[in-house]
């Protein structure tokens, strides 16, 4: 008898529009003060973490997501040695940046302190013993609190959130008043990358909208994008800084530095994949020209 | 009263992912000799044409299926002047090609007249005329023996193919035996282009065995990639040709070409989209590596 | 190749409780002025009839609807002669009731022209010619204001209503002070009979609800019930009057009545499911009884 | 925020049918020897024991389905002190049976140890202690060895099994040779009862065919039927004996007979219910009349 598939889970992306996923089986439960967890093993994607019905990453394709998340802005940067991280509960975004052998010290704030406890335990091939590295510091609290009490500066902060839902944890962390924090809290060659929206150009106002706020406190703001087979679309990322700017890393320079630094495992990003990454189509370049949107803490932005 | 969504068409990718669309309405379900046909308003992605289950064209984001099968290869021959279908029943292919003025006769080969009859009549978006240009000749046969019997040369032969599905009218059309027919088909310095299955990692060994099956037949075979909304993947392409090579040509070329050809009303292709497509994701390269099989008549692939 | 299923009609019954019907066509598809109005072909079911999402009446199994609705009352009347429908767009209902020989005159008032044509012409095995009937009178206007204008006595009304959900057509038909008019028109030994809800235990308030409105108006409330595939759910049925009591019919007299009349093409109705429509399940009856709210203008029932 | 549904158990009972029921958690998923069982709680229904893919019993309703099942041939018979149970691994219908006083052994055959033991721990509302009870005895084999070995001779047998599907477990438990095993193991005035397959008019093949198969070996043989709602169907089941018959049982014997018996929790049977279950509408006799099968070892029958 071939294995039966009646247990799915139905991840809608838009009122008439849903991904149907069949699962071997649910693994975990639950609700953290802050939003739903649930922990499944789906026959396609493996494992996958799904916070308030959306799939964040799975196993068969993480490295696409945290690859492209982490390494653009940390081979973009010469030396990136304190990093900072928002959300990125699972870990994997610490296994991206430590892998870079120059960085002393990552400071990793995600409020929700029940997801990182369950992400250790399900998602081990995700963290792969990160959170156990003595350069670490994880901490839970609110980002933005976190930012506006700290003297530190670094050279690269991540922001891996959730979608700004509703009444989800994040939606404070996608405007210009917290960009602004975050670019007094960046060193003078600091760079900021997030994940930053579908790159579906029926979708795009979102994206268009968080890269027009960023300009709002970054001279230098890049789109670019995955696709991410668990998401069943492409992903769109941005990319600010002061100054250093990607599109002027030629395929080569972004294979010279990987190679120098001693990285060998990557399995996804290098000087090829780089190019198409920051190249935006036609398509959405116009669109998100005609976008002038720019978020702020009294108009956040809400997504379906 | 908010629309109500109860009606839905579920493309299945596999026994255990599926995607469902909101339906508006369905305007034409009936069966041709050689497919089942489905034309259906979803409420996302607007008008599709559906074979045998799968979405082939939606009117969302057509343009980006069509300009990324044909335009990287009329814009890297200099002067494309007869250029062959295969397939392409929506009329949209000639549309795209037609915008090349220095072309003058294109033969489209689609075995399935009805298919032909009913995009004329249901998808006037998508042909906007082209089958009336007096450069366009159709005809109603199978492709392969066409090009058998033919004494004519190509300066481009596009394969707008359906997936190679068990008993569809496709799969004798990704063949060894039938790349070498069409070698001979094409002019010294003509090119072929088709599209070739999911850039999906877990599903790229199709590709993979079209782009091994195509460098039997000839020196350049490069891969390509667009990401179909519709299709809810990135798709890939394959561009193979006796010497002219995508790789080769800059961006600033591709917009001089576009422009020096008077060519106007592109949404999706331009010369930085071109870098985009033709940059291949680290992932894919290697698993396309790891795949040897060639696709030969008497072992055709079979797609789910 | 075995037909596919890819095309879904999916009624929901409750947030989180869904039937799925494969379909074969989708044949009509509108809005009138009350009502989203569907004709599709389900491959199980046959053609079915669907308003605001919910399948009203299904090929397959639309006789036991109608005999259910209809034989009851106008057998347990001895000599039925002038009877009113309210709603009933199909004309299945008028079938049922021009079978009894007696009946003079048949008006059926339902407010929607719309949906009274799209029935003639889409489903011809419902009405069989029904509303060419000499005997029979159609009217498109609120059936309250008829009755409330009419001097006309009538020896059974039949209520065919859609479910009274919130901006549909007929919630007002369902509360004391329309119950009061139709006791109004009905001669001194009338019935009325509705369809009244799902017989689903938890879901029963509704028919609870609808029963105990009855009761203001008559002395005689009798609930009963039949298996209704389509629905896929035992449907709820109230019948009402100032003294006929269909507990008291043996099925004996059943079938001695509709032997008399010369009836012989019923196929669910006799004695002996008779008896068992009218048997209530013991848990259906204690939830009844806990069920004290009566529906009034001022406070309508609406369900999901 | 609205409790989200976004995890969804789909139940096929046809190809182009299904439920969809919302999951609020799914609670175990393993695969015995025999089948795979899952447990899960449902929106609607709570808690489900499902195998093979088809809900067996359900939180909400499954007094409807066990008193259904167990309590018309208990109070038919005038004394049942020895009964026999072949499948039954929720331990629920052992509950059923306990309730009559008069019960001094229940032996209790399912070959599937771990399902009884999966149901002891996770459906305790099911069996209610009722495994503990000193009149019990379980045993895990098949039924079939079991009855031709033993010299014990029961008052009633109940046969509470999985659909016979095509590698199951019980398609040989439906089969003439067995009922003549069992009518050999009966007391000379014992009685069977078994879930016997959906009461929907299309899909009464099966019903019809066990009630034949059951006229082999029995004078006495009765169709009767509940409304399951976890099942979304009125579901059959048959009484066969050598001489009771519950067509003579009047509604206010049923009532005698528990209250004389001291039962007093029953929610779903008692006189007015048993008269509905009994009555088998017309067009059910006409197609069971139609049907001529009758099941055997080696044609044995085998549903979707």
């Amino acid at each position: 008898m071939r294995a039966p598939t009646w247990k799915w889970f139905i991840e809608y992306t838009h009122p008439t529009q849903a991904h149907m996923h069949g699962v071997r089986r649910f693994i975990y439960s639950g609700k953290t003060e802050y939003q739903v967890v649930e922990v499944i093993d789906t026959e396609f994607f493996g494992r996958c973490l799904v916070l308030d019905g959306k799939i964040q990453s799975a196993e068969y394709d993480e490295y696409i997501y945290h690859e492209t998340l982490i390494q653009p802005a940390m081979v973009l940067h010469p030396k990136p040695e304190k990093v900072m991280v928002v959300g990125g509960g699972e870990g994997a975004v610490l296994r991206e940046i430590l892998r870079h052998p120059g960085v002393q010290r990552v400071v990793m704030v995600d409020i929700d302190r029940e997801v990182v406890e369950l992400c250790k335990k399900y998602l081990p091939g995700w963290h792969q013993g990160a959170f156990d590295d003595p350069r670490v510091e994880v901490l839970h609290m609110d980002a933005r609190r976190y930012l506006e009490g700290t003297g530190e500066k670094f050279d690269v902060i991540f922001m891996d959130l959730t979608e700004p839902v509703d009444d989800g944890p994040s939606y404070l962390l996608f405007t210009r008043e917290f960009y602004r924090t975050v670019s007094d809290r960046l060193s003078a060659d600091g760079i900021i990358t997030l994940q930053a929206g579908s790159f579906n150009p029926r979708l795009i106002e979102c994206h268009a909208a968080i890269c027009n706020t960023l300009a709002t406190a970054f001279p230098v703001v890049r789109s670019y994008s995955s696709y991410i087979p668990s998401y069943d679309a492409v992903w769109g990322f941005a990319l600010a800084s002061a100054g250093y700017d990607p599109l002027l890393l030629s395929p080569a320079e972004v294979d010279r530095r990987i190679a120098s630094r001693g990285i060998t495992k990557l399995k996804y990003y290098d000087g090829e994949t780089h190019i198409g990454m920051f190249a935006v189509p036609k398509d959405i370049r116009l669109a998100k020209e005609s976008e002038t949107r720019i978020i702020e803490d009294g108009c956040p932005l809400i997504t379906y």
